[in-house]
């Protein structure tokens, strides 16, 4: 193995930056030059984090206050934010002001339009100037881009469900646009960890319940990829459901094939637009979320309704890894020229 | 409390029988005056099923086989059948010619037409003569049949969660019926007790998958309903999943209004047709199925998404309970002629 | 049914709270005169307990704000106080003062002696002057005493599950006090409705864990009442887990045999000091959380191992029901010369 | 990365054997030469173990049948057996007798004496002459032998979790092993993929139970090693538990401190026995099972119950990997001369 990348983690104790700290300690072309957590600083990261002690790095770092100035010192070239939406924002600017490569897990830079960032989150954008350099990161619709860019907004955990099977049948036409119905469920840790009555475990617990409907935020990002895809707008219904699991999120997608499409075109289409695409496998057995969880996989299947003449798409992934720690380094693997696939597989 | 009727439990052994017992032990108007199982008869009920030992008759039952000569000597005027379908049949036929009142927890009696039977359940309906005879089981829809009835088809799991919402609106004209898509999730009880490897709490935990798609038998109760409901031919797609929990169904619909109906109308016209209703509670809230487990309501609500003009209906309920046990003992006290809620609440 | 005892609630949120107001709202002998909760006090109770909506008098309750003069004045005989320990003798105080019976099921009731409180508890008793009227509310140890009393300090969930299956062996002189460790193992509701990190789904789900050792509360309670058992001062070992459940308490008691005792005679006197009650079963099956989920049985079994000389004990109850709420009401029917069983089976 | 030394799985279709796939699917020193399912062969593996599709060599394996001349002839040089105990021998001796390495996850040869194995597995063994031949395969406790064995009995799951923490305190005298008694408590996984109705989901969810008390088979090879380490007969009570996760094992020991033993030195002492251990973690902190999930690491930790002079000492792994697939791949390494921690950290 030769040199390693020297990588920075900016808020460590949530679910997605712990899984984040757990695949990077295990990366065979990663050195973590700062980890930080505001609660945390000064203490072992691998006491505050037991399921890290005495994994690579981990071993000895210590956490350290989320400073911009000793971060910019800390010797780190690309830096993961794992933030909430907002405060990433106050990271990023800086960061890319002073040259650095950053992957952020956050909501900040995955929209294009600051006006919609408004509309979802409530709130102005905090750093609208950059949105214009930010790369919508999933890797399997902008690689590219991604390689090149300097500051990428890591696809969220629903919308990497729901995106990896419709991207594909839209741009090739087969199905139509105007009907998209979506039913998610997601584990939940997909809530992040806080300290609420609603997510403790004598409330998730033997509970399945829908949440945040009509316009989950998601929905966001969601429609701007679709719009995307189809070179027109497209408007979904989205209801996310929260499971008794601590990981995953399988998605369920009603809609409609389009004028003349034959439904035995559909399974192949996906096969063939996810051939060499090392992270989507194509199946026509049914996802199931177990089958994903802890990998960095999304797993995708569909079904025709012939009685109805809907088609149904159906995905599972893993929200913390595909959904987000795991494509923020799939993100970073190709920003870094690495092997995309390196500590992923 | 005046006289006791007696009653009899047939198949008493899987999730559904178990909990037909734990209700109807404590049911202020019913002795029990058999309860079979093949497997375990000659064994104390209340041994096999430990739940029970202790409670009401359960301290001295002993199971019996379930031969129906004994069965019809047994003293009880009412029978519970907690068995397979096709199986049913064959004790509903002779418990039936012998002028028994006949509760059936199993498909065999949903079912208006014999065709749609074999063409779901791909065998020929084992009784065709006793279909127009028997009333389907969900009181809210037939209360005055089944009060009068001999048989009941006490209605299914996932069919009570998905008619309770629709047929009020249907019935107004509230919905468009050619546009509905439903998807559900059920606890594992739902599959019954059978020692199969995909059952396994190993496989189900921190697991969802849908399964059974695109034609689950139970669309054919619940297409009957609904286009007995809208008075013309309703055909919609249901994609069932398996969640991790042990009780439990949560249901979401998507449908569109009917012309000119306005969002705001719905769940008034729903809490109107549930004002007198004690086991369905209709609500602003988004249901929850631990707020239902162990109980016999099923909560419904909805949402109005104005971005994409689409009607989202929500349901819960406790699949062993208002799904199967519980509507059982519902339409066992509207055919008896007892307080309908008698054992419920 | 004849005349409803009217009852307050005092404390109705909690998971202990809760499970009183789902038991007394079906008690056939119990009237709610009000049920408070700080937090929620004017809101309809089934709204915040969506369990609970349209059930019995909470389809119509408003919370009430915990104060002393309008508890004094809502028309309650019997006092259930919901509390933390510290903030129940606060409420216990007066009510028992204007000559009301209270039934508290915090720990402030529950020692004879306010020194033992000061070293479990760390501060000082908030009302040692009542801890001699107050009466340790096991019905099965105390039960003549309950009946008559005026302040019951309700038994806490391990110590009911450790004490039940000790007890009798104890006062039988058919076990060595000297040498006893117990291994418990809790479901989640046990730590309450807290919004603590540590209770988050995400954290105890797939998790188990012991805490609190050496010295956890409840050694203070289960102690007392071991020693006044053996009329001898008992310590022993108790380790209590956190498993990923919701409800439920698993009990393992290694201990060994008194001189010259046979190991066949323990199940029979287990088996004979319970034989009437309505609330212990003893079986020679190993007890199983699941068969007293929801329920107010306490299960025992016990096993001998021969090779080491070990009498190994095992319990399993409801950590809500007999291990909290429904232990309550079991005291309460005693207090209120009802059936001992009214509400509970 | 230089040679890969080429393995041969039989029986990769249980939990172990699928873990194990899962693990040397990404060992960067290993090619599967061959994996075995008698009811999968032909099948693509990653078909049948769908966690595993797309997976290092998983993206083209087929299952094949275990028949031991194809196995001579697949070109392995190590074969892991993922076997029923009994089956596992008739594998190991043609594979031992042509001069291949074998690494047993079964029971078969983790006891040096026969009649023990007769006494605890009721059945002759199978193989008694390779009894002399077969090293325990626990690395903290045989790393030596076990590089030089033909034939390695992988230490079982609860066994490592018991042992990893007595070993080095009787090896020390610092404990009366004369008096220890276990608790612990198994996630379902460990009980294997068998279509049992006792392992529904519906029955170990919301459950904890004992099971199996009070002679475990795995005393016989826990017995066995503290013997060897204390260099006198010892004999335990071990009560294990069935608890509702899918994964890991904790232990709770209850013991005593030898004579004029502090218990202060009994932390250093595990700390220093296990400081250059990779997979033993000491710390004060109280084990969590889910810490160690999907990890090969053992967490250890002690407490002092001075109250009674207990000892107490407590330990977490993941059954399926410190327990099961992790240890053999750790067994293997130190065997082929690799770096113990490969694939495994």
């Amino acid at each position: 193995m030769s040199r390693k990348v020297p990588v920075a983690i900016v808020g460590a104790n949530g679910y997605s930056g712990e899984e984040l700290c757990a695949i990077l300690a295990r990366h065979p072309a990663v050195s973590i030059a700062a980890v930080t957590s505001r609660q945390h600083a000064g203490k072992p990261a691998g006491g505050v984090l037991p399921r890290l002690s005495g994994v690579g790095d981990f071993s000895q770092l210590l956490f350290t206050e989320p400073a911009i100035d000793s971060l910019l010192g800390c010797g780190a070239e690309f830096f993961f934010l794992a933030l909430p939406h907002g405060l990433a924002a106050e990271y990023a600017v800086p960061l890319w002001e002073a040259g650095k490569r950053v992957i952020d897990l956050s909501a900040d830079f995955r929209l294009r339009d600051a006006g919609i960032y408004r509309e979802f989150y409530g709130e102005e954008h905090p750093a609208p100037q950059l949105l214009s350099e930010a790369v919508y990161g999933l890797p399997e619709l902008h690689r590219g881009s991604i390689r090149a860019a300097k500051l990428v907004g890591s696809a969220g955990c629903y919308p990497t469900s729901i995106l990896l099977p419709l991207v594909p049948l839209i741009k090739a036409g087969l199905i139509d646009v105007s009907d998209i119905a979506v039913a998610s469920a997601s584990g939940v840790s997909g809530a992040g960890r806080k300290a609420e009555t609603a997510l403790l475990f004598g409330e998730c617990n033997e509970s399945l319940r829908a949440y945040g409907l009509p316009k989950h935020r998601h929905l966001s990002e969601i429609e701007q990829e679709l719009s995307l895809a189809a070179s027109s707008r497209v408007m979904i219904s989205f209801t996310p459901h929260l499971a008794p699991m601590t990981r995953g999120i399988h998605t369920t997608i009603f809609t409609r094939l389009a004028a003349g499409v034959s439904p035995e075109s559909i399974l192949p289409a996906l096969q063939m637009a996810y051939a060499n695409e090392p992270f989507v496998r194509v199946s026509t057995n049914l996802p199931d979320t177990k089958h994903v969880t802890g990998t960095n996989f999304c797993d995708i299947s569909a079904r025709f309704d012939a009685r109805t003449g809907r088609l149904i798409l159906l995905s599972a992934e893993d929200n913390l890894v595909k959904g987000a720690a795991g494509q923020a380094v799939q993100n970073f693997n190709l920003m870094a020229g690495l092997d995309e696939t390196a500590g992923l597989l």
